[in-house]
């Protein structure tokens, strides 16, 4: 058996190549959208990918199932959960695939992938058994999707906190601990492989050790170790999940309707200075997206301009700033542009028109914008000013400590809660350490609100 | 002043950009298609490209004008010419622009760009003299297009022998008579930078100089020499220019009528190779282009394959064998994809859906196709048994030396003479040392024609 | 904790690197000797590499340890075994460094890195328990080094078979026996994270998978599984393992007594194939080394050249072929190069002072070599016309079929058995499918002998 | 002819290739050390390297020369001059090589080289009539080494203001005016093929076009036309010459006793921040390069650190503050460390032994150093204050208009001059824009001195 996990570091995510070197075959779970990375790596491996599975609809990237379709692989995908969790583009149509319930298995030579039901996170998600028959009769691992993390299990509160479905959180907590319960049945030598690592918003004490055991996580998960009672399961795995980002909505409908097909390409153009603005500017779709660091983005920037500076970040930033039909102009060093398209189009954003590099800045010819800078030590005379603090930290972090009179909205949320921060104020905004305030400051900025921005360590704020 | 000469080494041809560092401006000459090129290098000089110019309606590749246009460049062209000759997706459109009459010149900064009337490579050809307004009143040098090259001048039969504008070659010849006339009022120490270097079949002995000067042209250009009498030059300049690739005829459409977009960008998907072969088989606009070298091609390759091996000659030849409207599936090396799709899309060529590499092809499960190759010593045995010969070399080749009984049709000109080929009779193709048989070979092939091919020197053949 | 396994290709070696979040540092274990491969990762991750551990004396590259000490590294390496089983190089060195005994232990901020000794493989041999004390308080899993590979046990014959100590094999098999004993005692959960994977010559049947469990090694692994007896698990062990490669030996040497520093870096120089040649034969340790592939090499080389294919085996080729104060030079393409040196200082051979591409060979002015290649078809005549046939299969394939009359070398054993290639006759050489007999033959024509080479599947031999 | 001009962005500096295609042989004009760049583009273009030839002893680079005759090169360089001005590593050694005589050819296939003895910038400087047999019985141009420039001459002041050789300036302007005499003989159709352009400190007015005629520069060239008399000539040449940078007279020693050979390779070693800075500090000849911007490096560096951005300047300025026999550990960017050691070893800089990326920088567990940074409004405070100004900008811009009081040192010669800098005083650096000022502030820093750098634009200055 051929056995690759793929890791990917801005969204955290880990897919998986699974072999059989005795005919040349393979599989992938949950591939992501760029699907070029597999073929590739089957290739170097003598490999022809026949097959690809999602563990489940995902909620924070574009699943590559659609494009391995239309490349005339074999796709999979669940047919359990009620009539709200179907694969709607898949259902019907022309692909050559198959919709799998709870014990269906997958040959590829001789390795046989078994479905497994395990809903929690998501009313239709599988996890996947691989047995490799010719060394054994029993499974070497488990593909657990978003069901078992090392360290914890895939958070059940985001079809209610991130997709907007009411009332769901509680009663997937419940769905997440009967399955739970089974997980305890498996052999403790089990290889627990999952769909996420440490840095993933699709739970909140993810470990980054790349895989686990059956026995391991049965001994040290906390949410599974939390399962004493299904009532503190509940409570415990329902405390404390981060807000999650803006784009988790949209991507579930995206994964659910159909993705759009990237096969075409996406190669945007490099331009001068000015004639980038002025596309800009003809074009009401267009947002500046400018992945320099934030001190610099602070001193200057083109008018309008968008940040979201280009570390693992990135990608989680874009999709909870930018809507899905706008056009994106990047300022992007031109060697990174490649990673910069394809962590874009992870998240489904897939227009993205023309870039120019940093150092074409100090071409243009128009006036550049500038957004000031504080330290914790200047606040409390800026709210004396009349400034309002609009804290973009975790509810969870604001809830230990925070300044007074600041509103919280944490910064992946800012869009859909727009409506909280006032117009009539100029506004202050920090977060603990200014990456988040950051963005969030250029955003509004870039909607026109009046702001200035901490970037200093919130442990430098002292009370009087 | 800055000035910097730009060599693609395929199309043997010259751009150039031309910048005043004063005020931070530039302008290209003769910009090929993907434009993004120019816009690092200004990037990297700190100039911004404000201009684009063509000398003339290109014959062999697809020019940049319209892709600069798109990207807010002001864009000029040649006004000469009869009706014919018209940049007619430019006249009246939206684009910003300016049409050129001898005589007007274009300002960047302090560098005067002023158009000069030389026709006779096509009726409408201009040539841009270059003056550096800040250290001097008169030209540096002359971008002289098509004009004159560094040991020749530019062909004026192409429009009859490639375009198939009946009884234009002695006229056209005769007019640049009158232009090279003009040529030798120049002073000598005016550079020449000239549209084509070594290698194009823009002229018939370009050197490999990249520029040259008035002077020493006027000394030892052998066009050029014989103008002594008008019916001299006519002689000489139409004697022995090579049979045009037959792409060429396209590109003078293209280039009047208007260039399609590549802003969005082209690039191929990797597949498994049955996938690839599955992709192939459903699109009747498929074609199979592998480039490998000819040996390994002969040997074994997918049904329907034709050839081009990834050399100089890789997109000339793709041009001459693949309708503009055909689906190019590549089979190449990994690293080379981009600079393939680059090659093609110069020439026109701007469908490539998708590619596997040459290890992908043992993967195939299929039945793979080979064609049989000889030595020469072996083909009057083949031509004993009943098999007709087809000689791909240039007319002058043939003319010099041919076996008996030869068909010779020239291989860059196989598609429009395709009826010359007998369909009755198996064939066995060569040229002078298997590089142009290769390819011809493989298209036949591909269209159903029964080959064999010969990979050896022409001097091999003996006569008995 | 984080955990990051690293695995080359071509040698199918892993190694580690598991590092604290918390406090920011991490630990190797078993570096290979191009060590800046770990840093550049550990900077990525914010982490420092303050540690560097051997599992024990390696046999099939040379050890990173010492590259790492040279860096200011604390470097772990086992005191356990006899006198002749010591770190020579280390002890009482001014290196930072600790030698482990059984159960000693290190601490990486909140891991523990915990030393088992495990002989057999090799009589110093340890394992490394490891424990993510921030989570638990076992370990999570066990660096098995050579001990425990995924489905295969370390080789315990090596010392015999490669370094030549005489009545080893068995001894250590029953050492081993012991160690397997203690290993069915550790808990089915804990992850098998092994020191080879498949394609490693230092056992027989390695899995592709990347890691294991005890649990699922306990029940699948054929070697473990044969322990039920003593004298079983001796007998299966020891049969049919290949002959290794001839370099191990030297490794073995190497890693005990000091490795090289390559810390000033290896940079071959590009050479036209003139000069290239010149400086060939005017040194006399100088040896070419021909990386294209088999049928290309046959038809023409430059005399005297080695032959070792840029593919999986390339460095355990060259490493069997290749004394280590040989001065190498490559034909190589330009993109292949870091790789190859890479490749060839992994096993040792550090004196690579130019390289050629293959494209520059058509440049020689002298005449080239070429090897005559036969079918299988071919061979029995070329018997009867008194060549003697080599076969350079392992002796497992030779013993189950071979040609009449045919010597048995394996090709990886050539060198030290060359006495028993008859030097008064001509020669066939072939393997099962024409790689091995490529290599073989290539290096026997480079010493002098009159060989041909059969590049041919073994199946397509009959006998009358 | 086979003709490419190859150009050093850093060093301004060109070198050529000239090739025969007929015979497939080439040779190298004024290579740099780094010669492989040279052997990948005549392999690409089936040429072998057959000679290289310097035109003079170069003052701004190790020359390449010995790099290419120990790979079999015949070498070319100039037996013109008196004894003090010898290619002394060359004359009598075992290398292939010939000396040339005013007059002596060169012949590579159907080309001639021939020298012109053209003293003036040095006593035994030649330049070469290029002339293409094939084609041509006279010259198609002149490569003029640092002779005649695109717009100016060679400076004849080097001598003395940067070798320190007395009382050379006059008479070697008076030589140069000889030599520009026989210039003005020359045909004006010859194409001008210069050592330098834009940006090279080896004269003060060269321009970015890449190459010129003779009768282009007899008509604009302002140095050539102040020679209407000698006087006018010799006023006009000495006057304004920039301040050499303090490694050209190394740069002389270098060339004439001979280069070290660099054929072994330079390979930085990657090293964890911590262990790299134990490194610096336990070798009394390192010194620590930070390439990062000066903004950037005043903030926060590494204690002892000097400083210089990775741009145009990058090797001009480390030549100027670093002796050829220290060590260098960078600070640099992992995609940037090739460049950069080219660099480095282009002016002579051959040990670099360890190099950190910045973003390492923030694991140091020591304290980082930092320096004030100023405005030009802030300066008069500081002078009442009690410091003194540095103006380290060219004596011809302090001339121009400076600040009261203000010393001047241009800053690449601030090593030879440092005893003009007040040590009990606390210093205010400043140049024009704030790059020289960085880096020279940097520099006494790291000496030990007390400093404040002002990063402004010197128009802010304004006298009360």
């Amino acid at each position: 058996m051929y056995f690759k996990q793929l890791f990917d570091h801005k969204l955290a995510q880990y897919s998986y190549i699974v072999g059989c070197q005795a005919n040349g075959t393979a599989i992938i779970i949950d591939p992501m959208r760029d699907v070029d990375q597999y073929f590739e790596i089957a290739a170097d491996e003598n490999l022809e990918i026949i097959g690809a599975a999602d563990t489940h609809i995902h909620a924070d990237y574009v699943s590559g199932l659609r494009e391995m379709a239309e490349r005339g692989v074999k796709v999979y995908a669940s047919d359990e959960g009620d009539k709200d969790w179907k694969y709607e583009w898949l259902i019907g149509s022309d692909y050559d695939h198959r919709l799998l319930k709870d014990g269906d298995s997958i040959k590829i030579g001789n390795i046989e992938i078994k479905a497994w039901y395990t809903p929690g996170h998501t009313p239709e998600h599988l996890s996947f058994f691989i047995t490799d028959g010719a060394a054994a009769d029993v499974p070497m691992g488990i593909a657990s999707g978003d069901f078992v993390f090392v360290g914890d299990v895939g958070r059940p509160d985001l079809l209610e906190s991130a997709a907007g479905m009411e009332n769901m959180m509680e009663s997937s907590a419940r769905t997440l601990f009967q399955t739970v319960e089974k997980f305890k049945d498996l052999p403790e030598y089990i290889q627990v492989w999952p769909g996420h690592g440490s840095g993933s918003a699709c739970g909140k004490a993810l470990g980054a050790v790349p895989e686990s055991t059956v026995g391991y996580e049965l001994k040290f998960n906390n949410s599974i170790k939390s399962s004493d009672s299904e009532q503190n399961f509940v409570d415990f795995i329902l405390e404390g999940q981060p807000e999650p980002p803006y784009y988790f909505a949209r991507m579930k409908r995206v994964n659910k309707e159909g993705q759009a097909l990237v096969a075409d390409g996406i190669s945007p153009v490099r331009l001068g200075v000015n004639a980038f603005m002025k596309k800009v500017e003809a074009n009401d779709k267009a947002v500046i997206l400018d992945t320099r660091d934030s001190k610099d983005f602070m001193d200057s920037h083109l008018p309008g301009s968008m940040s979201s500076p280009f570390n693992k970040q990135f990608n989680t930033i874009a999709g909870s700033y930018i809507e899905e039909d706008q056009h994106i102009y990047l300022v992007i060093e031109e060697d990174q542009v490649d990673e910069a398209v394809r962590d874009l189009i992870r998240v489904g954003l897939d227009y993205v028109p023309a870039y120019i590099t940093p150092s074409d800045l100090k071409n243009y010819k128009g006036d550049k914008n500038k957004i000031e800078t504080l330290t914790f030590g200047e606040v409390d005379k800026q709210i004396e000013n009349g400034k309002k603090v609009l804290d973009v930290r975790k509810l969870t972090e604001y809830e230990e400590r925070h300044i007074d009179g600041a509103i919280n909205v944490a910064h992946t949320r800012l869009l859909p809660r727009l409506d909280e921060v006032p117009t009539d104020q100029s506004l202050v905004v920090h977060c603990a350490a200014g990456s988040r305030s950051a963005v969030a400051s250029a955003y509004l900025a870039h909607k026109g609100y009046d702001v200035s921005v901490v970037l200093d360590d919130f442990d430098n704020y002292k009370t009087a």
